[in-house]
């Protein structure tokens, strides 16, 4: 697997209302899109820091897995993406050859048109982890 | 504050024997350094994706804040880190007259020559936020 970079990070908050001003008034960052992903019950706000997006999540229901995390661990960094240069497929199939636990074994539509797998954090030492490209 | 770009993930794990093996050998990424932080009670482990470094912490002692985040919330993403291009003080005055909580009011020494400082996590959405310039 080649990682080239940090694609994103992934920020579970319990208001989007609340943090996007908080994003732009003191870090001084520029929200340049909101989307709704129905599939994974979030709302979610981007910003560009660099190479990376920071990906602000709000669920949207009690059951969706951001609300979950919150109400688990608090408000926090939810998982890692990383843009792989060989493909996704390529990447879980290498993962998976290794013995490593992989949430989704083919790759499936993200936000902003991504292509993206996730990897199970009991695998990654912690960190929800997600690969992804265009 | 201009912030440039995230400078560095700081992921607490249990056991940098365990996991710098796990992101060579899984994810790819080299190890370049190895060092240990007194101050901090850490030994940290860098790896580079993109422009972004992956921190990898270590507690050296039960009392150092990264063996009690582990504690407290497993091992994960324990800190985000942005490169500010106008000064840490500068970033840091800002955010004080904003009311926002620092945990660190001046600059300090951190890993790899940085000039570093936090803000508490109360004050940014539950993410410990580190402010660096080189």
């Amino acid at each position: 697997m080649k990682i080239s970079h940090i694609e994103h990070l992934g920020i579970a908050v319990k208001s989007l209302e609340e943090a996007i001003p908080f994003y732009e008034n003191m870090l001084g960052l520029k929200c340049y899109a909101v989307e709704e992903v129905a599939d994974q019950k979030v709302k979610t706000a981007f910003f560009m820091a660099g190479q990376t997006k920071i990906e602000l999540l709000e669920g949207t229901s009690p059951e969706s897995p951001v609300a979950k995390f919150i109400e688990k661990k608090g408000e926090g960094v939810h998982h890692v993406a990383f843009a792989v240069a060989d493909g996704v497929q390529n990447a879980l199939d290498e993962l998976n050859g290794k013995g490593v636990q992989l949430i989704d074994k083919a790759p499936r539509n993200g936000a902003e048109g991504l292509h993206i797998a996730f990897v199970h954090p009991k695998s990654t030492l912690g960190v929800l982890t997600e690969l992804c490209e265009k």
